[in-house]
């Protein structure tokens, strides 16, 4: 077998190795069954087990209070977009959306199809390169919801602190927190109970692409939706159907429940975050240390899940990220928007590639500077 | 390893065990990456080439011509039922439906909540054991798509003529032809010139649950939709991103490729409907020669994909049904409004396997009646 790269894509990103081992011994026959994951019937037993094993233990490791259903969906975050705003507000109605990146824009892009989506805060001034603070006096009284995305993946922020809806609003209508968790979920602590509805398409800290989880406190399912709305976009058809109103992505929230059984016997997310921090910070560190690099985010916006940085030019960003890839450390380009190198560092992430590509921070630098 | 059953389940089914071996063999490290598909990103050459290539080979198998556009998506037939009405109809607008079985009645549920859904034909009569005739008097001259389903896979029903569109329609509006072939795709012959819009979940004979196969007419794509419609549900962005406007189900894309391969590797979709024939009538012949089970479809209306049928009484059925089990045939419990059998035998379940549960059969007639 050719050797394993260390991959540092943003995702669909690197899984853990015990992971793809599991699966790949079990996939002509899962255990008992005498069929694959990849063929079971999504009513069997055997899958049924899987499903709820693979909930049980996210409810383990995130304290998922039981007042909130678990879902695993498809169509990724750009689907929970739209679902977010069709389930959680009527045509028309407004909603707050805060502008921290890409995928935060796109959200409200998406919300502003069916209501009002209004922007409180946004960091577009300085490139997405910070967490922008809420202006409560421009706040909407009557916003539904409040959307942010908790980890910025093409710009390398994070919500270290959670958005505070001010407290002046609250009138007639309740004003939710949702948040987008993809690129963080699973390798930071995030106190589910601080918001209404969290959502994380896998392909980061989770599993496979192909699956989407939804955390939603359950009042939300008695909310009543437009009659309009497809069965496959309304939470409470999926929360009756237990995520299989109708055939779910089988093998993909298998090979979850596999990710999320390792996270566990890692520590849980405590452990992974420490060792996260760690990863992360040999890079910051590294960075701040050196006038060779510099990072892209601010400081106290930084994430430990994609860490963003350039080199004195273009052309040395190129050389470098070839390098790279000469040696084994794959996908270190920057998003087109902002440029540069990105290492994205998830759970899956051993802490030998960080350093491995720092040792290769270091050398190219000894030797261009 | 434990023995590999014969899985005669209706979907998620069996798949070619040289499928499920190459993707086992591949699980750590795809050829030539240094990493597996589960974790590889959508951007990068590797994973274009397995989309690009899958999409190449299912042309070849379908003879798809080239102002059709193939699309692999997510949310199975479920989310095609609205996205189809959404993406063909304006709101309100009439929309036709023949209802055949439990997915064609769904479809029309969801075309419902868009327009003006309205039956042309059904078969709910007799429990929908045949194909229903349209009545071209009863036809809106303003349906924008009359909309059935191929293969019946709880009453074992199939098209083996294409619903006609009555020739008095054809006013200001087009009447498009949206085809269902979720469980007889690459089974057999399906004439996609004839269609307007052909769609597949993906669990029955092209590979595993968490990839929705849609192939349409190009000008579909340049219909004005309604501004609500999310972006996932737009067929137009997704053709524009080539089916990669957001992550997409990777892995799952990988194996039906794998499929694809497979089933030009056997000969093509002729050689697939010939072997099927023959599965089919195996089964077939050996229930009309018996007053002991009993075929539960209308003989010119039978599935060569699901095969139903009865014995003398539930607790027979019951009692076979556990002896198949006991011999390494499982699922071929009938859906519960139908009862009786069902032996779906797609294109991954080999004749050995229709073979066994014959000879199976033949034993427990001898044994019981």
């Amino acid at each position: 077998m050719q050797d394993r790269v260390y991959n540092f894509s943003a995702g669909p990103s690197q899984l853990p190795l015990p992971v793809l081992e599991q699966a790949q011994k079990d996939l002509l026959c899962y255990p008992g069954t005498g069929t694959s994951v990849l063929e079971m019937s999504h009513r069997s037993k055997a899958f049924d087990d899987i499903i709820v094993e693979a909930e049980a233990s996210l409810r383990r490791l995130m304290d998922i209070p039981d007042d909130y259903a678990v879902l695993f969906l498809q169509g990724g975050a750009t689907l929970q977009f739209s679902m977010v705003a069709m389930n959680l507000a009527r045509q028309g109605d407004t909603m707050a959306f805060i502008k921290s990146g890409q995928f935060s824009s796109k959200a409200m892009q998406e919300g502003a199809r069916w209501g009002n989506a209004v922007c409180v805060a946004s960091s577009e001034d300085k490139n997405y390169s910070y967490i922008p603070k809420i202006d409560p006096a421009s706040f909407p009284k009557d916003a539904r919801f409040l959307h942010f995305t908790g980890n910025n993946t093409v710009f390398g922020t994070t919500f270290w602190e959670l958005p505070q809806i001010p407290a002046a609003v609250g009138g007639a209508a309740e004003t939710r927190l949702v948040g987008d968790w993809s690129s963080s979920i699973l390798g930071m602590d995030i106190d589910v109970k601080k918001h209404d509805l969290i959502y994380a398409g896998a392909q980061k800290n989770i599993g496979p692409a192909g699956v989407t989880v939804v955390i939603l406190k359950k009042d939300i399912l008695d909310e009543p939706v437009d009659p309009l709305l497809p069965v496959m976009l309304r939470y409470k058809a999926m929360s009756d159907g237990r995520s299989m109103h109708n055939t779910p992505p089988c093998f993909a929230i298998y090979v979850s429940g596999l990710v999320f059984r390792w996270v566990e016997e890692q520590g849980g997310v405590a452990a992974m975050e420490k060792i996260n921090r760690e990863k992360a910070g040999l890079l910051y560190d590294f960075i701040d240390g050196s006038d060779f690099y510099t990072g892209l985010a601010e400081p106290g916006s930084r994430s430990i899940m994609n860490v963003t940085f350039k080199l004195p030019s273009k052309e040395l960003d190129a050389e470098f990220i070839a390098l790279c890839a000469s040696r084994g450390m794959i996908n270190l380009k920057g998003y087109r928007t902002v440029g540069g190198c990105r290492a994205s560092i998830y759970n899956g992430m051993p802490i030998e590639g960080v350093k491995k590509l720092v040792d290769t921070m270091k050398e190219f630098e000894l030797v261009k500077h």
